[in-house]
């Protein structure tokens, strides 16, 4: 293995040759930026994952946190690969400059965290959350709250969680029971901090919800208020957010105590906690934005954070598949069917056709779903910088569209990415001794946290695509279109630009029955199945585009632009196919489980 | 979670109502035998499943094995669970009266482990082996080497092994290279237990090959005898198999140590050792049938053990579905689309349409997992009852073309099936506060033990199918299409049926393209995929099969008639036609990974 998880061409054919980020240096907001300065933080971030971050990979993984008298504590290692981050100032990369950050481009900044999620993701979810969480508070707070809360964020100095589940309400955000009443006690109402309240509640599976990396951490907790009869508004309307400082600025701790950590299969070196808040009269919150507002908000950083959780699945599958190499290269066993003379010496696995079928699947897979990712962040660099109104609006618009894909889509192929990874290590891949088993279990989260697998196949079904009759999904269309033509043009690729035509077709008939039959519950039956194989064709369509930037490309290394073109042949050849079945059953609405009478389990 | 760990009605169901085994009992080998005999050792195994095996389940998990001074030790609840699962007689279960058995069918021997594997399968490792070891034994063993070696392990008292792999050898078994030097030490050559060897060398990958649990064991080993050049004669053809015991008849070690332990992902129960034979001159080894017989007469052990390496996989699936089943009862969260009023208190996850899609996906690979392994273990008693010899040849043929995917297609479609489990259980399932994440990471090993996927997948199609220009595949045909031709005359299932025979016709077509093509080596470039279609089509088969047999009982459990007819009508409608794509890709001879060049990954 070497130092580097993630390969400096691909990261380079990614941002310039493909999506040509640079343009953005074009724009104002960019202008004090280079593909220098980019290079720079991309080689500074390949170092510092490589040196810092993978270094207690295996360790955090075997001692992992512990409470002991309330007290949650980490291995030191966490502590100092998050000081150094944060003295490289990648806590800062993406904010604007008036708020202490770097100002680059998200795509930048997603590509830097793609070397330490490869490298190391549970410590690397630290400042990923605090990012989210600074973003939210610089662009919904008071200048006060920036200005307390967001800055020591954006500094590294202190770090932050998203609160939001409840041991009653997982992904049933309704069903929040934290209260939040008006602060009449020993200060005013309205604190130089905003109005300020007492929260008590129980809040679940908080990520990095206490520790000892940091003396503060930000809580953004959702809450109720209740009304005037003393009961909670019902549904997720009634939701207001709250920012509850660990630290109160007098120094004193707030009134939030740790319950219990959560021992998880995997993704060990991130701390997961169950947060007692306000059993000794409520801790201190002060309002974020609007009553009832909660949610909304709350969703600005749950997107940025469901598009990181796609990159974490998408580095893990990369680093998988660049360990499987390495190792495929190394390990002498056997020899492939055309030279099976038993007095010969045993030949590299990686000539044999069915590894070569699981390093290339994982190939396709992994770089896919990165390629995903970065095209989602520069997406929302595009929209920053759009020309007018009605430009930004359609990037939103596809910003929408592709987030529950962008969260799910790596997630589910990047952990079969992974267990080919394991597959190809043989017996050696079940041991501790090599690393592929722990990128399993790292990675078996992200179908689970920042919304399920099944309900981004709600979200992407029935809230992006059937609510406003698929004119989000139109939006796409013509970005499939331009690729097709493209493709179309160039010899090669006219068989693969075909098959994806027809792939997107069926995508469209498939909606257009839907909404005929105008059925939504039925529709969402097998949402989830949709959500797959829509993430495929997405995914075709990203790899043909890059096959068509990549295939003209004289002066690129031959056998990279060969990966390339392979791995889009077969994503379309092998990969693509298997929408067809998937796409049935949900255009014959099929019900066989969904009308399972619950007894007959 | 209830105590047991299989639902009792789907054993009788599967047993007597579809496989009719109490037929066996017609035939003199089993005359002494009944029904009655038969659920009197199903419900022992269910009780000490339950009582013996489960409650130890995570404490193994925890608490590894550990090697300290050259010995092995394991935790002393295994030692008590095999001592009571001695002393019920359950080692014996199989094997014939003559030989201190109970003289059981294969398919009652097979229901009966079945629970100890749900409950615990690195526990029920050690029997299985054990069993396998001595059914070669008592098959190809000289009286005084069954007397000696096997019936102490018919009895419990010495547990088994296989010892093939080595370190540089792992599933290329012609590259062994241990060596067995005729002994012309202290002793003669032949010794009363049989020609008399000192072998040395390393074996890889040895579960159960050292531990406290028994105070011998006793090893096979495949080892080479040199030539008079002193060089090891190349391939498999040279192969000689030795009986090895940890302890010789005069109490005294043999030549064997343990190198190391090694630390895996789970079945962490059961002890994985890498042992050195010979480091001081040479362990005592007796030859087991004729020089170069070794592989052949292994296999017999192997292809049990494959069957079982099948269930066990198809046993932690069904245990996963029935957790997450339960919890899926229990756990209260959101509303169903169809009930949305935030107002109205939360209700159980099943009555989410996507819970009730992977809950019904689980039921259906899970019990047809078992359907599977149960018809496949019933062949090997029908095999032994035959009327005749054409009849037996038929069976046996059967039974080969089934055994790949007897252990492949559980491995593939069990731990798919408890992916569903952890995903059903949200963060909880990630937690090691349930047991889902553990079933995971036990079931992870059976795609790679005793014959990886990928080699599976060529067995099937390279030496089952193909070699035999397609003889073998033939004689399924009239069992598929006494299925097809009773399905079709019941209203409810005629268009399964039609699919069934559909797709029964799309995987001759194929094999037929492939025989005409005469390519052999293109041929298994896709024979992974191929293994899972192919296990598509005889798992459906089955499925119908079991509608079939349910479909006109009317004094069945209505909830469970409904249940099997939806899980076969899931799987017809659901799984069945992801083969389409996957045989395209076979029948097309695509080559895009197998002629991948290795400079472009």
């Amino acid at each position: 293995m070497g130092s580097a998880f993630l390969d400096p061409r691909d990261v380079q054919f990614w941002l310039y040759d493909w999506l040509g980020v640079d343009a953005l240096t074009g724009h104002p907001v960019y202008a004090d930026h280079s593909r220098e300065t980019f290079d720079a933080i991309l080689e500074l971030s390949a170092r510092l994952a490589s040196d810092k971050f993978a270094t207690h990979y295996k360790k955090a993984d075997r001692v992992e946190p512990a409470l002991q008298d309330g007290i949650v504590t980490v291995i030191p290692e966490i502590k100092q690969a998050l000081a150094d981050y944060a003295e490289a100032g990648l806590f800062a990369a993406s904010f604007d400059p008036e708020h202490g950050g770097l100002g680059l481009p998200h795509v930048i900044d997603t590509a830097s965290m793609a070397h330490f999620m490869a490298a190391n993701i549970a410590t690397a979810a630290y400042p990923m959350l605090t990012a989210a969480n600074a973003r939210v508070l610089v662009k919904f707070g008071t200048a006060a709250q920036i200005e307390t809360f967001a800055l020591p964020e954006i500094a590294g100095t202190t770090l932050g969680t998203m609160c939001l589940s409840e041991p009653q309400a997982g992904s049933s955000l309704a069903d929040v029971m934290t209260r939040a009443m008006p602060d009449s006690g020993d200060a005013h109402f309205d604190d130089e901090l905003g109005p300020r309240y007492r929260v008590t509640g129980n809040k679940m599976w908080i990520s990095g919800g206490d520790h000892d990396i940091t003396g503060n951490i930000i809580h953004l907790v959702l809450a109720k208020i209740p009304g005037d009869d003393g009961k909670l508004p019902p549904g997720t309307g009634g939701i207001t957010l709250f920012i509850v400082p660990k630290m109160l600025a007098d120094g004193t701790r707030n009134d939030i105590s740790v319950a219990g950590l959560n021992h998880k299969m995997g993704y060990r070196g991130t701390t997961n906690c169950l947060l007692n808040f306000g059993e000794g009269g409520g801790a201190i919150g002060y309002r974020l934005g609007a009553p009832g507002q909660g949610l909304a908000i709350m969703f600005h950083m749950m997107n940025e954070a469901r598009i990181f959780v796609g990159l974490g699945a998408a580095a893990l599958a990369i680093r998988g598949y660049r360990q499987s190499l390495d190792y495929a290269r190394e390990r002498l066993q056997g020899r492939p069917a055309a030279a099976k003379d038993p007095a010969s010496p045993q030949r590299p696995i990686i000539e044999h056709a069915d590894v070569k079928r699981m390093l290339l699947a994982q190939k396709a897979y992994a770089e896919g779903a990165v390629s995903l990712i970065l095209y989602s962040a520069h997406l929302m660099d595009r929209e920053r910088v759009a020309g007018d109104e009605i430009e930004r609006a359609r990037i939103a618009s596809l910003l929408g569209l592709l987030t529950p894909v962008a969260k799910s889509w790596p997630s589910e192929f990047g952990l079969a990415a992974n267990d080919f990874a394991i597959q190809i290590h043989g017996g050696y891949g079940y041991t501790r001794d090599f690393d592929v088993e722990q990128i399993y279990r790292d990675n078996r989260i992200n179908p689970i946290h920042e919304g399920t697998h099944g309900i981004q196949g709600i979200d992407l079904l029935g809230r992006k695509i059937l609510r406003d009759k698929g004119a989000s999904l139109a939006g796409l269309g013509p970005e499939i279109a331009e690729t097709v033509s493209k493709a179309s043009a160039i010899e090669d690729l006219r068989g693969l630009a075909t098959r994806l035509n027809l792939a997107w077709a069926q995508v469209n008939a498939v909606v257009e029955t839907l909404i005929t039959l105008n059925d939504p519950g039925r529709a969402l039956d097998n949402a989830s199945g949709f959500l797959s194989a829509f993430g495929h064709v997405v995914v075709a369509w990203l790899w043909l585009d890059q096959a068509t930037t990549i295939h003209g490309d004289a002066e690129i290394n031959r056998a990279f632009r060969e990966g390339k073109l392979r791995a889009c042949r077969y994503f379309i050849e092998v990969e693509l196919p298997k929408i067809e079945p998937q796409l049935g059953i949900v255009a014959a609405l099929n019900d066989v489980a969904a009308t399972m009478p619950e007894e007959a389990f």
